[in-house]
């Protein structure tokens, strides 16, 4: 074992088909010969964590008890730095960092980053829950890193919350959601976004079966690769779709 | 909370991709509206398992002290039925389940009940590690069950071997393998057989793009299901691939 390898800890369930796809990418993307070669990973994937959109905006129930006890079951099995994939509960991440043992980066840091790389100059639009839109903080960080950016009209956020509650969420065939999501994209481009920042988990999903409306800022790839980094391993230099 | 339904462990990292694959057939194949209503699980993708084949074949590193540290890893997190997403790591099933507080579901079980059912009086073949077909397991599993079956030769082995390590496991692209993956079965079918157990993790994943070739039994699906029930949840009636 190197001692510089860090065992990766994700903090998931939120929702589970975006835990499958956070932990899917980190292993494609980690440069890796055989299965020992690969990240030691513990996941909780814990259903029982409040909606967090809900909390947010609607008095729902505080998902922070759960996502603290979550947090401590994996620093207990082992975890040495910290994922969580879900952008919405990212409202939640300064109360989750403090006390913490080990790191906790940032998903909305990592996407951030890599459209500040992608698409210098370019305008982003961010694809979220009405939760996550709400806090500004997706805002707040594209700003940090020179982004230039608009959100989602009323009825466009209207049209994401379907696609990821009723169709991702509830693990409903993704062709149902498709004709919908590719009028979405159309139309934000008409209004002048050059390329779409993922910002719910739920949506990459979606967004791989339409690779040709992208082009894509995935948040669960960028903080794919972020965690490989961060647990000192090797990016491999693939494409993940979308 | 309802009473009945149980926390879900799964002993992973052998291999990660693996554990992927399972991960996603649990959630896609849970009956689920939203988040909440999804099995609480929790992964131990224990990189640090000892090659399993190398162990039972030649004297490799002895993968138990590790898998009974993961095991008692995820028990201690919460883990109330565990499942391993690993053909070849059920030779170690009895020492896993001797001083288990939990059940510990068989994947081989699992495979073979479902041929019994889905293809009575049918022949299958059994394609797996050298490691598993050495262990005898399958073989005494399926004749349990009444399934007639039959073995690779040692060429269609070396291949299955070569699939398994040097393209699934090492991460290359799933393409490189197809060809030769499709030689096999359709040789395999000349020889007698009427359909596939897919009993490495691995093959699933190759599987799931050459299914015209099949018809295969997964025995990564039919643990998914019988996990599923176990933790008092019920399993959706859907196709997923292979």
């Amino acid at each position: 074992m190197n001692e510089e390898k860090k065992v990766l800890g994700i903090l998931g369930g939120m929702g589970p088909l975006a835990t499958v796809d956070l932990y899917k990418k980190i292993v494609l993307l980690t440069a890796a010969e055989n299965d020992n070669a690969h990240i030691h990973t513990l996941i909780d994937s814990d259903t029982d964590i409040a909606d967090r959109t809900a909390a947010i905006l609607s008095g729902g129930k505080d998902p922070l008890p759960e996502l603290l006890k979550a947090r401590d079951n994996l620093v207990r099995a082992g975890a040495e730095c910290l994922i969580m994939p879900c952008n919405t509960a990212h409202y939640f991440l300064e109360p989750l960092r403090e006390g913490c043992p080990v790191p906790f980066l940032s998903m909305l840091d990592a996407a951030a980053e890599a459209a500040a790389v992608k698409y210098p100059g370019k305008t982003g639009v961010i694809l979220a829950t009405r939760g996550t839109l709400a806090t500004g903080l997706y805002g707040r960080t594209l700003e940090k890193h020179g982004v230039p950016f608009f959100e989602p009209s009323e009825e466009e956020k209207d049209v994401l919350m379907h696609l990821i509650y009723d169709i991702v969420k509830a693990s409903r065939p993704l062709g149902e959601g498709i004709p919908l999501f590719r009028e979405l994209l159309r139309g934000l481009k008409k209004r002048g976004a050059d390329y779409f920042v993922l910002g719910c988990t739920e949506l990459p999903i979606l967004a791989m079966e339409v690779p040709q409306e992208g082009p894509f800022i995935d948040a669960t790839l960028e903080l794919a690769r972020a965690a490989i980094r961060a647990c000192g391993y090797a990016v491999e230099e693939r494409d993940v779709k979308p």
